[in-house]
Protein backbone atom coordinates (compact mmCIF):
# COMPACT_ATOMS: atom_id res chain seq x y z
CA UNK A 1 0.00 0.00 0.00
CA UNK A 2 1.09 3.75 -0.89
CA UNK A 3 0.82 5.53 2.67
CA UNK A 4 1.62 8.78 0.91
CA UNK A 5 -1.06 8.35 -1.84
CA UNK A 6 -3.83 7.39 1.06
CA UNK A 7 -2.64 9.93 2.96
CA UNK A 8 -2.89 12.59 -0.24
CA UNK A 9 -6.37 11.20 -1.39
CA UNK A 10 -7.77 11.41 2.71
CA UNK A 11 -6.69 15.18 2.71
CA UNK A 12 -8.32 15.76 -1.29
CA UNK A 13 -11.72 14.22 0.28
CA UNK A 14 -11.54 16.37 3.52
CA UNK A 15 -10.74 19.65 1.18
CA UNK A 16 -13.46 19.14 -1.28
CA UNK A 17 -15.72 18.01 2.01
CA UNK A 18 -14.98 20.97 3.69
CA UNK A 19 -15.67 23.34 0.00
CA UNK A 20 -18.98 23.58 -0.32
CA UNK A 21 -19.60 23.99 3.60
CA UNK A 22 -17.68 26.75 3.76
CA UNK A 23 -20.31 28.27 0.99
CA UNK A 24 -23.23 27.68 2.84
CA UNK A 25 -21.83 28.87 5.37
CA UNK A 26 -20.49 32.06 4.20
CA UNK A 27 -24.34 31.85 2.71
CA UNK A 28 -25.85 31.29 6.31
CA UNK A 29 -23.55 34.34 7.68
CA UNK A 30 -24.60 36.69 4.92
CA UNK A 31 -28.24 36.09 6.20
CA UNK A 32 -27.43 36.18 9.05
CA UNK A 33 -26.04 39.95 8.73
CA UNK A 34 -28.61 40.58 6.74
CA UNK A 35 -31.52 40.10 9.31
CA UNK A 36 -28.96 42.33 12.10
CA UNK A 37 -28.65 45.29 9.37
CA UNK A 38 -32.68 44.82 8.77
CA UNK A 39 -33.27 45.29 12.33
CA UNK A 40 -30.68 47.65 12.98
CA UNK A 41 -32.49 50.22 9.69
CA UNK A 42 -36.16 49.56 10.68
CA UNK A 43 -34.79 50.87 14.51
CA UNK A 44 -32.99 53.86 13.04
CA UNK A 45 -35.26 54.79 10.82
CA UNK A 46 -38.93 53.49 12.16
CA UNK A 47 -38.24 54.30 15.66
CA UNK A 48 -35.81 56.40 15.91
CA UNK A 49 -36.82 58.40 12.50
CA UNK A 50 -33.33 59.13 11.80
CA UNK A 51 -32.72 59.34 8.08
CA UNK A 52 -29.32 59.75 8.42
CA UNK A 53 -28.92 56.66 10.46
CA UNK A 54 -31.18 54.67 8.74
CA UNK A 55 -29.72 56.03 4.95
CA UNK A 56 -25.99 53.95 5.91
CA UNK A 57 -28.08 50.72 5.39
CA UNK A 58 -29.16 51.62 2.38
CA UNK A 59 -27.44 50.25 -0.97
CA UNK A 60 -26.79 52.23 -4.35
CA UNK A 61 -30.58 52.77 -5.01
CA UNK A 62 -34.06 51.61 -2.69
CA UNK A 63 -36.76 50.73 -4.82
CA UNK A 64 -40.37 51.59 -2.63
CA UNK A 65 -43.50 49.27 -3.06
CA UNK A 66 -44.87 50.68 0.12
CA UNK A 67 -48.00 52.70 -1.72
CA UNK A 68 -47.93 55.35 0.50
CA UNK A 69 -44.15 56.25 0.07
CA UNK A 70 -42.93 58.21 -2.75
CA UNK A 71 -39.99 56.38 -4.27
CA UNK A 72 -35.96 56.42 -3.28
CA UNK A 73 -33.82 57.44 -0.41
CA UNK A 74 -35.65 60.74 -0.84
CA UNK A 75 -38.92 59.31 -0.52
CA UNK A 76 -37.92 57.11 3.05
CA UNK A 77 -36.54 60.90 3.98
CA UNK A 78 -39.82 62.75 3.31
CA UNK A 79 -41.91 59.45 4.96
CA UNK A 80 -39.97 59.79 8.26
CA UNK A 81 -39.93 63.29 8.03
CA UNK A 82 -43.63 63.32 8.07
CA UNK A 83 -43.90 60.00 10.94
CA UNK A 84 -41.31 62.84 12.92
CA UNK A 85 -44.36 65.85 12.58
CA UNK A 86 -47.23 63.64 13.01
CA UNK A 87 -46.68 60.66 14.47
CA UNK A 88 -43.93 61.52 17.04
CA UNK A 89 -44.15 58.24 19.15
CA UNK A 90 -45.06 55.82 15.97
CA UNK A 91 -42.94 52.81 16.90
CA UNK A 92 -42.56 49.21 15.86
CA UNK A 93 -41.60 45.81 17.81
CA UNK A 94 -40.29 43.11 15.52
CA UNK A 95 -42.12 39.80 16.81
CA UNK A 96 -39.79 37.59 14.19
CA UNK A 97 -37.15 37.81 11.62
CA UNK A 98 -36.65 35.34 8.47
CA UNK A 99 -34.36 35.23 5.52
CA UNK A 100 -33.94 33.68 2.43
CA UNK A 101 -31.28 34.16 0.12
CA UNK A 102 -31.14 37.99 -0.64
CA UNK A 103 -34.34 39.16 1.09
CA UNK A 104 -35.25 39.48 5.10
CA UNK A 105 -38.21 39.23 6.06
CA UNK A 106 -40.07 40.87 9.43
CA UNK A 107 -43.20 40.81 11.05
CA UNK A 108 -44.02 43.45 13.16
CA UNK A 109 -46.62 45.41 15.55
CA UNK A 110 -46.90 48.72 14.97
CA UNK A 111 -48.65 51.43 17.14
CA UNK A 112 -48.73 54.97 15.60
CA UNK A 113 -49.62 56.50 18.95
CA UNK A 114 -49.57 55.21 22.63
CA UNK A 115 -52.25 52.99 23.60
CA UNK A 116 -53.61 51.81 20.21
CA UNK A 117 -53.88 48.65 19.39
CA UNK A 118 -52.02 49.38 16.49
CA UNK A 119 -51.48 47.38 12.95
CA UNK A 120 -49.69 43.93 11.95
CA UNK A 121 -47.25 44.56 9.20
CA UNK A 122 -44.84 42.56 7.47
CA UNK A 123 -41.80 43.91 5.53
CA UNK A 124 -39.79 42.13 2.78
CA UNK A 125 -36.23 43.60 2.27
CA UNK A 126 -33.85 42.89 -0.86
CA UNK A 127 -30.13 42.95 -0.04
CA UNK A 128 -27.48 43.19 -2.70
CA UNK A 129 -23.66 43.35 -0.84
CA UNK A 130 -25.36 43.67 2.84
CA UNK A 131 -27.41 46.81 1.66
CA UNK A 132 -30.63 47.88 1.36
CA UNK A 133 -32.08 47.86 -2.11
CA UNK A 134 -35.81 47.53 -2.13
CA UNK A 135 -38.88 47.08 -0.14
CA UNK A 136 -42.28 45.35 0.25
CA UNK A 137 -44.90 45.89 3.02
CA UNK A 138 -48.21 45.16 3.79
CA UNK A 139 -50.12 46.53 6.81
CA UNK A 140 -53.34 45.45 8.72
CA UNK A 141 -55.43 47.48 11.29
CA UNK A 142 -55.37 44.91 14.35
CA UNK A 143 -59.33 44.21 14.72
CA UNK A 144 -61.04 44.92 18.30
CA UNK A 145 -63.14 41.59 18.21
CA UNK A 146 -60.92 38.85 16.56
CA UNK A 147 -62.78 35.84 15.72
CA UNK A 148 -59.78 33.89 17.04
CA UNK A 149 -57.86 34.35 20.76
CA UNK A 150 -54.23 33.98 19.37
CA UNK A 151 -53.93 37.54 18.81
CA UNK A 152 -52.12 38.61 15.19
CA UNK A 153 -48.58 37.46 16.20
CA UNK B 1 5.73 10.14 11.92
CA UNK B 2 2.82 7.72 12.32
CA UNK B 3 1.03 7.20 9.61
CA UNK B 4 -1.55 5.63 10.49
CA UNK B 5 -2.55 8.38 13.06
CA UNK B 6 -2.34 10.40 10.17
CA UNK B 7 -4.58 8.40 8.03
CA UNK B 8 -7.20 8.03 10.40
CA UNK B 9 -6.59 12.12 11.27
CA UNK B 10 -7.37 12.93 7.87
CA UNK B 11 -10.39 10.19 7.06
CA UNK B 12 -12.04 11.50 10.68
CA UNK B 13 -11.71 15.13 9.18
CA UNK B 14 -13.52 13.89 5.95
CA UNK B 15 -16.05 12.43 8.04
CA UNK B 16 -17.29 15.47 9.94
CA UNK B 17 -17.09 17.53 7.39
CA UNK B 18 -19.73 15.76 5.48
CA UNK B 19 -21.77 15.05 7.82
CA UNK B 20 -22.37 18.71 8.46
CA UNK B 21 -23.85 19.85 5.16
CA UNK B 22 -25.62 16.26 4.95
CA UNK B 23 -27.54 18.01 7.39
CA UNK B 24 -27.57 21.58 5.57
CA UNK B 25 -28.62 19.73 2.67
CA UNK B 26 -31.96 18.04 4.56
CA UNK B 27 -32.84 20.96 6.54
CA UNK B 28 -32.40 22.85 2.29
CA UNK B 29 -34.26 19.77 1.03
CA UNK B 30 -37.14 20.23 3.68
CA UNK B 31 -37.72 24.03 3.38
CA UNK B 32 -38.15 23.25 -0.34
CA UNK B 33 -41.05 20.47 0.08
CA UNK B 34 -42.39 23.15 2.88
CA UNK B 35 -42.41 25.32 0.11
CA UNK B 36 -44.00 23.55 -2.20
CA UNK B 37 -46.59 22.27 0.60
CA UNK B 38 -47.48 25.58 0.64
CA UNK B 39 -48.18 26.56 -2.61
CA UNK B 40 -50.31 23.44 -2.83
CA UNK B 41 -52.29 24.17 0.04
CA UNK B 42 -52.56 27.78 -0.68
CA UNK B 43 -53.98 26.71 -4.34
CA UNK B 44 -56.44 23.68 -2.74
CA UNK B 45 -57.25 26.22 0.00
CA UNK B 46 -57.66 29.83 -1.68
CA UNK B 47 -58.31 29.10 -5.13
CA UNK B 48 -60.11 26.03 -5.33
CA UNK B 49 -61.74 26.13 -2.28
CA UNK B 50 -61.73 22.44 -1.25
CA UNK B 51 -61.67 21.97 2.43
CA UNK B 52 -61.01 18.13 1.98
CA UNK B 53 -57.82 18.35 -0.02
CA UNK B 54 -56.57 21.79 1.87
CA UNK B 55 -56.67 19.69 4.73
CA UNK B 56 -54.05 16.93 3.85
CA UNK B 57 -51.33 19.53 4.36
CA UNK B 58 -52.25 20.20 7.85
CA UNK B 59 -50.93 18.88 11.07
CA UNK B 60 -52.46 17.88 13.99
CA UNK B 61 -53.34 21.16 14.47
CA UNK B 62 -53.84 24.23 13.01
CA UNK B 63 -53.01 27.87 15.29
CA UNK B 64 -55.02 30.65 13.09
CA UNK B 65 -53.63 34.10 14.00
CA UNK B 66 -56.19 35.29 10.95
CA UNK B 67 -57.93 37.83 12.75
CA UNK B 68 -61.37 36.85 10.70
CA UNK B 69 -60.93 33.33 10.59
CA UNK B 70 -62.25 31.24 13.86
CA UNK B 71 -59.19 28.81 15.11
CA UNK B 72 -58.58 25.33 14.12
CA UNK B 73 -59.18 23.30 10.85
CA UNK B 74 -62.71 24.37 11.25
CA UNK B 75 -62.32 27.35 11.15
CA UNK B 76 -60.79 26.94 7.86
CA UNK B 77 -63.52 24.97 6.66
CA UNK B 78 -65.98 27.59 7.86
CA UNK B 79 -63.96 30.58 5.91
CA UNK B 80 -63.63 28.56 2.15
CA UNK B 81 -67.15 27.65 2.70
CA UNK B 82 -67.75 31.55 3.23
CA UNK B 83 -66.07 32.04 0.43
CA UNK B 84 -67.60 29.37 -1.71
CA UNK B 85 -70.88 31.19 -1.09
CA UNK B 86 -69.87 35.00 -1.09
CA UNK B 87 -66.64 34.76 -3.47
CA UNK B 88 -66.58 32.17 -5.58
CA UNK B 89 -63.99 33.51 -7.56
CA UNK B 90 -61.76 34.58 -5.09
CA UNK B 91 -58.39 33.93 -6.68
CA UNK B 92 -54.71 34.34 -5.26
CA UNK B 93 -51.35 34.57 -7.39
CA UNK B 94 -48.40 33.64 -5.19
CA UNK B 95 -45.27 36.23 -6.08
CA UNK B 96 -43.08 35.51 -3.86
CA UNK B 97 -41.92 32.52 -1.68
CA UNK B 98 -39.45 31.85 1.09
CA UNK B 99 -38.56 29.93 3.69
CA UNK B 100 -36.55 29.61 6.45
CA UNK B 101 -35.89 27.12 9.12
CA UNK B 102 -39.84 25.75 9.90
CA UNK B 103 -41.55 28.79 8.52
CA UNK B 104 -42.63 29.59 4.58
CA UNK B 105 -43.84 33.21 3.84
CA UNK B 106 -45.79 33.70 0.88
CA UNK B 107 -46.44 37.13 -0.76
CA UNK B 108 -49.85 37.33 -2.71
CA UNK B 109 -51.52 39.12 -4.93
CA UNK B 110 -55.42 38.44 -4.47
CA UNK B 111 -58.03 39.60 -6.33
CA UNK B 112 -61.85 38.78 -4.38
CA UNK B 113 -63.81 39.54 -7.07
CA UNK B 114 -62.73 39.44 -10.79
CA UNK B 115 -61.85 43.00 -11.88
CA UNK B 116 -61.02 44.44 -8.63
CA UNK B 117 -57.38 45.71 -8.17
CA UNK B 118 -57.40 44.04 -5.25
CA UNK B 119 -55.51 43.27 -2.11
CA UNK B 120 -51.49 42.62 -1.23
CA UNK B 121 -51.36 39.16 1.10
CA UNK B 122 -48.26 38.52 3.36
CA UNK B 123 -48.71 35.33 4.98
CA UNK B 124 -46.52 32.90 7.33
CA UNK B 125 -46.96 29.11 7.61
CA UNK B 126 -45.19 27.56 10.44
CA UNK B 127 -44.19 23.76 9.63
CA UNK B 128 -43.80 20.50 11.49
CA UNK B 129 -43.12 17.49 10.03
CA UNK B 130 -43.29 18.69 6.35
CA UNK B 131 -47.28 19.72 7.60
CA UNK B 132 -48.84 23.13 8.31
CA UNK B 133 -49.22 24.01 12.18
CA UNK B 134 -49.66 27.65 12.41
CA UNK B 135 -51.20 30.65 10.35
CA UNK B 136 -50.75 34.25 10.55
CA UNK B 137 -51.43 36.67 7.57
CA UNK B 138 -51.25 40.75 6.73
CA UNK B 139 -53.62 41.89 3.97
CA UNK B 140 -53.54 45.45 2.43
CA UNK B 141 -56.01 47.19 -0.01
CA UNK B 142 -54.36 48.07 -3.26
CA UNK B 143 -54.77 52.05 -3.65
CA UNK B 144 -56.07 53.32 -6.20
CA UNK B 145 -53.21 56.14 -6.46
CA UNK B 146 -49.77 55.05 -5.16
CA UNK B 147 -47.13 57.66 -3.82
CA UNK B 148 -44.59 55.65 -6.32
CA UNK B 149 -45.05 53.50 -9.77
CA UNK B 150 -43.18 49.97 -8.37
CA UNK B 151 -46.68 48.49 -7.65
CA UNK B 152 -46.99 46.63 -4.35
CA UNK B 153 -45.62 43.20 -5.75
Amino acid sequence: MNWTLTIIAASTVAALAVAAPRAIAADAQQMEANKQAATEFYDKAINQKDFDAASKYLGPRYVQHNPNAADGPEGLKAFLGFLREKFPNYHSEIKRTFADGDYVILHVHNVPVPGARGRAIIDIFKFENGKIVEHWDVAQEIPEKPANNNSMF
